[in-house]
């Protein structure tokens, strides 16, 4: 339809959201496709996960985001293969988009490894879902802990377990401290929550890994200070109902708990290996594809692929991190190299990333950051990790109740959000079967 | 455990949590056992299945609510069967809890009138996971007609039926109305949600049943104003994934529709039909268990039956709506006589039901109301309805904001929580299969 340049965007989150909105005024038509008819602001994810906000209040619909953008088209649907020939997307319901552009914006999954048993009993953090689901799981921990019959029953429901100590792992390690220790103080009867155990495990010799050794040692110290164990140079054997097994040294040790969370690597989707093998591209051994220095596939001008699915590199030949700051930058790069492709000006300079800097929030008021290489930590660090993000949710947003509930609940220790959710409660309850006899 | 007088309240609700907050200062012990670990404000459910609350916003952990009460625990279980002679409650997974006073507060669930089949297309509001599932249904259905290949088909999709004018029906009517006429409007760009026809089925010949015929009539002309179309004097035959059929008069009509929800009966649970036969009680056709005059049942003074579930009659006979206000009342008048026995006092006269009046909301800041035979319609119904909720959330969560919020997207048309989560939304387009080729 039309004469126009078809410009094709894969994926609502930071790369697509960011490409589409950066040709507004570009004289292409846009059709963005995502899978979700929402936009997640992932970083928040955690706090879903934690009971302090709803689902609601960390995404956006991409409709509605885009509602004023006269030019761009909003489909829900699920790419399953590219024809670069042909410049030619399908969908997995068999309809097909032809493209002259194409960027692909479909993001990572998560990797266990190899090891795919372990998701049954240790949840990821990457969709909206999964937060619930997490929640699921550390509320009816706490739920059944309060009706076990012995003591080792109830410790064994009291530990929590998070793999890896990145981002992820460090936010929800803390948010669980303050679970324990503030908000679920006076719930329970039979049980003290805060006995429960949390132990953040990591493979490496310290937390926070692409961050400076000063602000991981002070996350851990302040991650330390919520009640959080911190086991580092570990590596995960098993995990099954039953809790962790894992390597320290030579050693093997087995460690109860019937809550495991993962917060560990990432790897290509399906779709990606696709777009790998039909483009003939390289991937790094997260399944990653080694792009240009100008975001396209090699042979491929017309596909831009960027975000967290993009082995991009910078100057120094570097590659450049998973994060959302880079997946927007990239999403405005492409948009700035089809314009000037459409204006036949020249091609803009390589894509550069401008690091603006890297944080993560450890509980209630406290934080670690890393901005233009000035190291901050505590309540200074934690104000400007909400600034930053107040802004950006405003930005697309307008929903600045956001954070006044949020800072409400920050202050009294409550959270309004913390539903068990799904399937009813209780089936859970009659499949594990070794319910106490309540009867008193 | 204990010699202190054992009461179990079974179910969480507007009866159950009163009963268990007018206990606070009664020398008993109180079990509160729900399948759920929160209480939710029903009212409130169809704005979170129209996108303008999310689940969070309208419940409250019933451990929350009552963690300072010291001598009330809340359990995570099923009832499952009651034995009334040995005063026993057993849960589904099998642990069992003695009592000396059991209220039994656990609702109604939907009657599809024998025709369970519809229950796949036409889901009901009575929890959160179904109003998430309608809502997710709704915005679904405007994605698909966006996407869809012929006129009929796009006319199928956007048509919504609800069946069941009552008060239920005509809000999630309303809240429909102003969806497709005002927070949807610019979100499209083959298809006008304006075009959306959204009609109100009932059986009865008028809207509002339980409501005065002057407010029925207002209420039905408020709704017509928001673009909904009511049909009266219908009697539904089938609904399946098409649409569905009726009857009005002689003749039998279908209707295309793709989007179905049910506004009609109610009916006893399974555990609320044990209670009957192990009490050899007398149960209404709705399957409510007839109670005597102090809730209590025939033969077993110390079982009282409260809210939805129990055919209680008033002063001449008749039988008292299922609403929150007589579950509430409820609630607290069998503590009250709990409370009576165990002080050696005489027991309370007969239960009175307080009727404050009824209220149904209808689009943005209109509603019809009814308050101690005042009849009020409009705007002034609507701060009335607004208030008086406003008002109950407060009381026991503290939770102003969930206001602030609603009213700002009522005076913006925006719709925070319109998110389709669940099962990946692109699920179900390949289950349907005749996804319109997109190519163009």
């Amino acid at each position: 339809m039309g004469e126009k340049h078809q410009v094709v965007i894969l994926g609502g989150g930071f790369g697509g959201l960011a490409a589409a909105q950066k040709l507004k005024r570009a004289p292409v038509e846009v059709t963005l496709i995502d899978r979700r008819n929402f936009h997640l602001f992932q970083p928040l994810l955690y706090q879903v996960a934690t009971g302090s906000l709803s689902p609601g209040e960390i995404a956006a619909p991409l409709r509605g985001v885009l509602s004023r953008q006269k030019n761009t088209q909003v489909l829900l649907g699920e790419a399953g293969d590219v024809d670069p020939v042909a410049k030619r997307v399908i969908l997995h319901d068999g309809a097909s988009f032809e493209y002259d552009s194409l960027i692909v914006a479909t993001g990572t999954q998560t990797s266990y490894y190899g090891n795919d048993s372990w998701r049954e009993w240790a949840p990821s953090l990457k969709s909206i879902e999964e937060a619930t689901a997490i929640r699921h799981k550390i509320l009816y921990a706490f739920e059944r802990a309060e009706r076990a019959a012995t003591p080792e029953e109830v410790h064994a429901w009291l530990t929590f377990v998070i793999v890896g100590a990145g981002a992820t792992g460090i936010e929800l390690a803390g948010a669980l401290g303050e679970i324990a220790n503030e908000t679920l103080r006076h719930d329970f009867r039979k049980i003290d929550p805060q006995q429960a155990r949390i132990i953040l495990m990591e493979g490496a010799p310290r937390v926070l890994g692409p961050f400076p050794e000063d602000l991981s040692a002070k996350a851990e110290k302040l991650v330390t200070r919520l009640g959080v164990e911190v086991i580092k140079g570990v590596m995960v054997t098993d995990i099954d109902a039953t809790g962790v097994t894992f390597k320290r040294g030579d050693s093997g040790e087995t460690l109860a708990a019937k809550t495991v969370l993962w917060a560990g690597g990432v790897t290509a989707t399906p779709f990606a290996r696709k777009v790998a093998e039909r483009t003939n591209s390289e991937t790094d051994r997260n399944g990653r594809i080694k792009v240009n220095r100008d975001l396209t596939v090699p042979n491929f001008p017309d596909i831009f692929i960027i975000g967290d699915l993009a082995h991009a590199v910078d100057e120094k030949g570097a590659p450049l991190p998973g994060v959302a700051q880079v997946a927007m930058q990239g999403g405005a790069y492409a948009a700035k190299v089809i314009r000037a492709r459409l204006g036949g000006k020249q091609a803009p300079p390589p894509f550069h990333y401008f690091n603006k800097g890297e944080m993560a929030v450890i509980g209630r008021a406290a934080a670690v950051a890393n901005i233009f290489g000035v190291h901050v930590s505590g309540l200074l660090a934690w104000l400007m990790w909400l600034f930053i993000h107040l802004i950006y949710i405003v930005e697309f947003q307008n929903r600045v109740q956001v954070f006044v509930q949020w800072g409400f609940e920050y202050l009294t220790f409550s959270r309004g959000a913390r539903l068990i959710t799904g399937t009813a409660a209780t089936d859970s309850v009659d499949q594990a079967g070794t319910m106490s006899n309540g009867s008193e």
